[in-house]
């Protein structure tokens, strides 16, 4: 059967994420893997007392069909979160809710993507995003990423390439999975590039609350001057994943055909979360919320880099992010993160980490890897550091002696 | 900005169904557009109970990441639905749990269909997998429908004229729009050519379990021999469409690559919904629930044909569904169901149906319309029939001579 498939299927190869996740499964190793929140700051009484108002509150109601673009009280709500959060002014017309963030990447590369349109895309970037945009079968134009965020003249240089680039893809915020934060001046000049070259930017902003150190910058949209970008955010890291509810940002002419889009895709998100969500909201101050977790998280965060400086080599560089969920490590060119986690990181040091070629569009680039810092103790990040580091000594990493495709940092 | 969209948006004209739904939800019109469950039979503190329970039970995990595929508990309890219901035996790893229905058809397009890939369809069909498909912009071969659903003999001509066509969509439970049921020697003839032809079928079938008179027959799926055929479902229309909660069933080859997909659409629908309907499912016979809203459906039905009976002239001819949601309405050919709405049915009889030609893959059928039965009680179903009736009078009707493009009925 498999003969009928579209190309978007037959020439996507999963199965390196795939393994990655399932070494992550496996309890006899300390995972560094994946993305997830701690689940101990998940305000299970609050949501479960929001849920039952909800349907108390709007009777038999809530369980029918309802708008495709969501709950009006709670697009609301996230329009003056982003007013007081984002420096970005819209109304309640201009938010769609989403399932997660996840399919808001996906309707807009729904929205703009024939097959092979040209879209610039950092390198690294977020694997679910490259997983939503490989089916929509782009050409790819990689931007690499350093601390400052995108590499703004490289951006330039290929924009001024490749005209036909119709969608820049970025993650300013405590990026996934580099954990850098795009400067205002970056920010300021990504709009103006867009504006000179046609493009739209998708600011992809799941990380945006969660700030450990250092000074919140306004968001891309707030440089916004032709309604060229969408900003997406999401529940996900900072109420609860399960809920699947993200929200989208954007200006009338393509919020309208998003709308068409979502309702072409899944109708609606599920009323009964939205206003079990927008309830929770009403009784409970988020902001209080979040600082929690972020407390935890800075904590979390100290004791990865507390670890990594005390245990890694010195010629193994690692990112010292001031948010967000994620640190990036650059091994020496040369070595392969993939055949290193499978043939010794896994077997001997018992540790899990997300390498560094499936976090590339090209594919290409070997020596890097990700790990997450939020959903372990501290002691057990410290073990775990201490683990791998002491597999990342010279002597132990075969090094070839150069890499034109290696990590930018 | 639009100048940067994709073809399938460009190309899409959304105007009609945004129209048709407008026009329904004007408080001042009797609205049969909508495809709503009637309200009232929500089991509103039984769904309340278990959004607890679920959430006491499973504790703060409950909000985490969970799997793509979905809750395995629930999984199974379809799996073995599936064999009471639909004489399909399949394991839970064959069920993929999905953002409602129409998130299912969407994964289908994508697994199946590149940019003007061939697929056959029934004429009429779905709106709303019309604009599910649209966005991947197949070639349609459209494929009558009459009492015993999908015309076969149609079908084979077809799929003999043209071998390039890879899927075949159905709905073959009181389909929508017409509400007709495929005879099980037509699901048996349609697998056999399916075989044949090498072709995938998609059996839509939101309404299998709201029969109101006549005997089950056994799903396509059941005849099944190659595993080329995938079954859709959801609790929408048996439960509450706000739970936005579907299921597919699709052997190993294309389950993997389904999953695939839907994790790339939207990481995994909200665990916090599928363990709660989970434990409604534990707590309660939703066989029970099921035949309460029947009864309560066929008195509506049987409240709509009496009146069509009574009211309509004998030149507009009706189908008489045993179940499901709608009855579809051919008008002498020639009349345009659609100018008919807008400039008499709803100025003067202020009455909302969906007229045909937005359900046809061609858009080119005019003479028909959509009755929803199941969202009125029957005194305003009476009444708006009534109403309806009057401007349906010969003498009202413009018709023209011929019209080659008829409703098959």
């Amino acid at each position: 059967m498999t003969n009928l498939f579209a190309n978007r299927v037959l020439n996507n190869d999963t199965s390196d994420l795939n393994e990655v996740f399932k070494n992550s499964a496996n309890p006899g190793n300390i995972s560094f893997a994946g993305g997830f929140p701690d689940p101990q700051f998940f305000p299970k009484a609050d949501l479960e007392q929001a849920y039952r108002d909800a349907i108390e509150d709007d009777g038999q109601g809530i369980f029918q069909y309802s708008s495709t673009q969501g709950l009006p009280a709670l697009r609301q709500k996230i329009a003056n979160r982003m007013a007081d959060h984002a420096d970005v002014h819209v109304s309640a017309d201009n938010v769609l809710l989403t399932q997660g963030g996840q399919q808001a990447i996906d309707l807009v590369a729904k929205l703009l993507l024939n097959h092979g349109d040209a879209m610039a895309i950092e390198g690294p970037t977020y694997m679910g995003a490259l997983a939503a945009f490989d089916t929509y079968e782009p050409t790819y134009y990689e931007i690499p990423v350093d601390d400052d965020g995108m590499n703004i003249q490289q951006l330039q240089r290929t924009l001024q390439a490749h005209p036909e680039i119709k969608l820049i893809y970025t993650i300013p915020d405590f990026h996934n999975p580099t954990g850098t934060t795009m400067s205002s001046e970056r920010r300021k000049a990504l709009v103006d590039l867009a504006n000179q070259y046609d493009v739209i930017i998708l600011e992809d902003s799941p990380y945006r609350d969660l700030r450990y150190s250092g000074h919140s910058v306004p968001s891309i949209k707030h440089y916004d001057t032709e309604g060229r970008v969408i900003f997406i955010s999401s529940f996900s890291k900072i109420l609860s994943p399960a809920l699947r509810t993200g929200w989208m940002v954007a200006d009338d002419d393509i919020m309208k055909e998003l709308v068409n889009l979502k309702s072409a895709s899944d109708v609606q998100s599920p009323n009964i979360t939205l206003a079990a969500i927008n309830t929770y909201l009403d009784h409970h101050d988020i902001d209080t919320h979040i600082a929690t977790i972020s407390n935890a998280y800075r904590t979390k965060r100290d004791a990865m880099l507390s670890a990594l400086d005390r245990y890694f080599p010195k010629n193994v560089h690692y990112t010292r992010p001031a948010g967000g969920f994620f640190i990036w490590v650059t091994l020496p060119t040369g070595v392969d993160a993939k055949e290193l986690l499978n043939d010794v990181v896994i077997p001997e040091a018992h540790v899990a980490y997300v390498p560094s070629a499936c976090q590339f569009a090209s594919r290409q680039v070997k020596n890097g890897f990700r790990l997450n810092f939020t959903n372990l103790d501290e002691t057990t990040i410290t073990r775990g550091i201490k683990q791998l580091g002491a597999i990342l000594q010279p002597a132990r990493l075969m090094t070839a002696p150069t890499d034109k495709l290696a990590v930018q940092f």
